[in-house]
């Protein structure tokens, strides 16, 4: 027999009634009958009774075992009383008594419980986390997300993409966010940096002709930590294609994401990729208030200025009278009671603007009648016609918004989510998708009047180089992102390969020559060898498992995360270096003043 | 029609003919046949004649192209005549006659051409590696790697393992190498490391009940290069069981190796999983001169002490009456000529040793007849005892070499490899594996006296506690290679995982208990809480494709490698940070004097 084990803590059932096998694993629970005992024996796989009475030759040893153990036995296959059987497990038709035991290893006194559902501190779970993994949830979350990525892989195979791994010590290259520096010793005094995303190596792939590239890749981000996001290293399906327009990523990658979401949604309804809608940004946040838009909620908004100009409403009338201003409308279906209205009132004046207006339709006996203070102020007319063009009735409401929309495009988002959350209108079993297309490639910085770049620099604008002649604020770029139940899960866009095109983009930013060939030298120079036309895309993985395990918090879905101050308790890191570890490197570590 | 194409250059045949397409790709050769104009097209799946006359509409236009010029063209499909097909590539049966062209991206001259065999100082190279990639060895090289390390996850899944990833971003974790490390910004002063390896947390994960995990993991070392070794990053097929004996991880990393190296092979023989023999350390030693032994020789070095001990043959007679020493034979079938001979004991001199000794046997028409002064000086019993005992005959030959056999073992393995090499007896078409095993725990250093740990503290010495109250030189660790070919391909052990034994076995080798618990610290805490039997090794990446593709340097098979300076020259790694990013991290650089 084998030195551990014959069978997993999963795996008997009532044909193996009468063998002899060898269990190995934790003591999950241990219950005393009366004289007998009860282990409920849990390895990765299940769990399974196994029990002793005093005529066991073992019954000693057995009685000394504690929560965590981990014991190796020997025994016999019993059928349980039919009235014992627990149908909720595999093995739950028999026990297995116990003829031998042997304590692979001790447990000190347990500073969290794996049996139950105590929840304890995250610093406990953290600095206990091999504890943690242990139970039932931590396991499945960390298989998930291992098949999960095991399903996009073979996705992405099925598909002609081979992986090819790209350097992690490499150059410092600033895409927004700050890079992790890791000191050279063989060139005292100078840093290589973790890459905050293989972008340039994924296009320079391009160049040397690779045709399809994916790789699940290791990104590095020296940001400051919050629940969604990981403070040092995440992972992304990072994904790159020649030859291609925009539509051909979205074929490529949508179907991978519905797959990969119906694989693992638990039956959660899933859009069919063909049917995702491709929204502009411009849209997305005139509709939803968000680039980002939870389209599981079917609220949309709307503009309605025109019933306002020159209204018997005084605020809404003045403020159409500046320019760039609009008054948007969020439609709440079912939303019609004042008590409704007024929370949400309350929510826009906590989330920083005066208020938001309303009016709700309601039926008190005598026909259909417009309720709240809006509706007096401008007169059944325009209150009927408003009704109309949001397609409300009785029981419903409608909120309004108004003045330049970026001062409240985002409350308006936000409200949206509320509305739909509250009046139940958001389908929680759902993946709902969209695409984000035609970003703008620039934006104005409302102080200084700085044209800059509004996102990522290596898009390519549409209409390429006769787009970059005329206003930098109207050019759109190639470039998209996927939205899920309002997260960014996608991010990519056809690349600016030429590089003529590139120069001139950065220099409407201010970015000289110089500079460009500084910053991106390695793919600035590339280009000039015959660049192929090429984009892709980005997904990020943790994101896509905080999904599908209905987790809040990254750490739920990362193995060995880092806590909230980007420490690892359990293995002291960061920690003081050995000097002549710094000496090694040319570095002196300068003394802090707190 | 798609914008960029309706086929990829390797699609096209005479099914074809007649239809119009589309192509896209980089313009390998440009051959002028007295006004007709032939491109050989080119793009990831291989190449397209395409042509064009003086009556073509775009007949200026393709004038202008020049080599790695990135081109799109339409045009129409034809037979080839029967005497310009070309049978070696799957085009070769038809052309295209192009109609109209698009130029996609031009190129400057050339620093590096792509078409033909010209060689390229390796700066070169790697500064212009967006161009050295085009070229079809490295292209294939490439492409080679993915699919190996695709196969290599398809095996490991099929066996039940799960792929987890572990921190990158971590604690310092001295395994023998030098780390590098990773300053923090949120604790100046303090820093983080890349992990030499997922050692300490596979073992956690198996602590937490994983049961079987594997990972193609980054490897981090900062270790001077050399042709066989990243610089910097490296990869590991990296992997552990919970409830397994060393023969169970045999069983499961064997069949995976082999099926790679079938399937990969190009048609070299690979030995069955089955047969690959088990050696111990001290058998490699005396037999190969070597840990990780070229099995594809035959020749099997053998103990001759007894028939010098008290032998004419004064050196090592006298050799003989010292304490642990020994005389070892090489033999060389076929190597029997005093020229052979004379060479391979210039050789031995090379390396350091007095010389080698030897005997050949020849006929020089009147029987055998033992050639060579150690012939003579040991006389004809002797020497035929010896020629027995080594199974040689006419025409063959015996190297002699005594001593400690530190002293010598090495030089005789390096001798080994030049006779099998040198006579041919070395199968150049074979993948030879052997398992080394029962490698000692400890080694004690000549001048200090002192004790310390042979390789990887971790393992557990067979004969658990009780092993380790004896000889600390004669424990045998649960620990083994790999060999192939001459290269140690996998690394593994069974681990120590009760605290008690580990603190003993440090405790030996002179590191405390408060020591241990600084240093792995993450890992003896966890072994506190139940921790099960596991074991595993590590299978280096690189390595493997080094030999499926015959490569000898470890740049052939990185995408984007470091320079021998740990230099990444084309992104200009590593650079001087900017002052701010200094500040942040609270360092200082100590300025260097040459």
């Amino acid at each position: 027999m084998h030195a551990y084990r014959s069978h997993t803590c999963a795996e008997l059932n009532k044909s193996h009634v009468g063998e002899t096998v060898r269990l190995s694993g934790w003591v999950h629970r241990v219950r005393d009958h009366g004289g007998l005992l009860f282990i409920d024996l849990r390895d990765h796989y299940g769990v399974t009774q196994v029990m002793a009475d005093p005529d066991s030759p073992v019954f000693a040893e057995i009685e000394k075992v504690r929560a965590e153990w981990c014991i190796r036995i020997d025994g016999e296959v019993k059928a349980r009383d039919e009235s014992l059987i627990n149908a909720k497990i595999p093995t739950g038709e028999v026990e297995v008594f116990i003829r031998d035991i042997e304590v692979l290893g001790k447990s000190e006194e347990l500073p969290l419980m794996v049996f139950g559902e105590q929840e304890y501190p995250e610093e406990t779970r953290l600095r206990y986390r091999y504890l943690d993994l242990r139970r039932e949830k931590m396991q499945n979350n960390m298989v998930l997300r291992s098949q999960m990525i095991q399903s996009i892989r073979k996705r992405m195979w099925d598909r002609g993409f081979n992986e090819y791994q790209t350097p992690i010590i490499t150059a410092s290259s600033p895409e927004g966010a700050r890079d992790f520096l890791v000191p050279s010793r063989l060139h005292p005094g100078k840093f290589y940096a973790l890459p905050q995303a293989p972008q340039q190596f994924k296009q320079l792939m391009m160049v040397s002709g690779f045709d399809k590239y994916f790789q699940i890749a290791p990104c590095f981000r020296d940001e400051d930590p919050r629940a969604d996001r990981s403070p040092t290293d995440f992972y992304q399906l990072d994904l790159e294609m020649s030859f291609v327009t925009q539509q051909d990523v979205f074929d490529t990658i949508a179907p991978v994401m519905a797959g990969v979401f119906e694989e693992f949604g638990k039956g959660r309804k899933v859009d069919a990729a063909e049917d995702w809608p491709q929204i502009s940004y411009k849209d997305a946040a005139l509709w939803y208030g968000s680039d980002k838009p939870d389209l599981r909620n079917p609220i949309k908004m709307q503009v309605v200025s025109e019933h306002f100009a020159g209204s018997g409403f005084a605020i809404f009338a003045k403020l159409l009278e500046q320019d760039g201003t609009e008054i948007r409308a969020i439609p709440a279906p079912t939303g019609g009671s004042r008590k409704f209205c007024d929370r949400m009132n309350a929510f826009a004046q906590k989330e920083g603007l005066p208020g938001m207006g309303y009016i709700f339709w309601r039926d008190q006996g005598n026909g259909m009648e417009a309720a709240g203070p809006l509706a007096k102020n401008i007169g059944p007319e325009r209150t009927e016609a408003i009704r109309q063009q949001l397609g409300l009735g009785v029981g419903d409401a409608a909120f309004f918004l108004g003045g330049k929309p970026k001062t409240f495009e985002s409350v308006a988002g936000r409200a949206r989510n509320v509305i739909g959350e509250e009046l139940g209108l958001t389908d929680k079993d759902r993946f709902a998708f969209a695409w984000i297309v035609d970003f703008p490639i620039y934006e104005k910085d409302e102080e200084t009047g700085k044209v800059d770049f509004e996102h990522n620099p290596f898009s390519m604008p549409q209409g390429g180089m006769e787009a970059l002649q005329g206003d930098p604020l109207a050019v759109r770029g190639f470039q998209y992102d996927l939205a899920c139940n309002g997260y960014e899960l996608v991010s990519g866009a056809i690349r600016n390969h030429k590089p003529e095109i590139m120069f001139k983009a950065f220099e409407i930013a201010g970015y000289g020559k110089d500079e460009v060939e500084k910053r991106f030298g390695g793919m600035v120079n590339a280009f000039q060898y015959g660049a192929p036309p090429h984009g892709g895309c980005a997904a990020g993985i943790d994101r896509m498992v905080m999904l599908l395990a209905d987790e809040a918090n990254i750490r739920e879905v990362i193995m060995f995360p880092m806590n909230q101050r980007a420490e690892d308790l359990m293995m002291a890191a960061p920690s003081e270096p050995m000097s002549e570890q710094l000496m090694e490197l040319g570095l002196r570590v300068i003394p802090q003043h707190n």
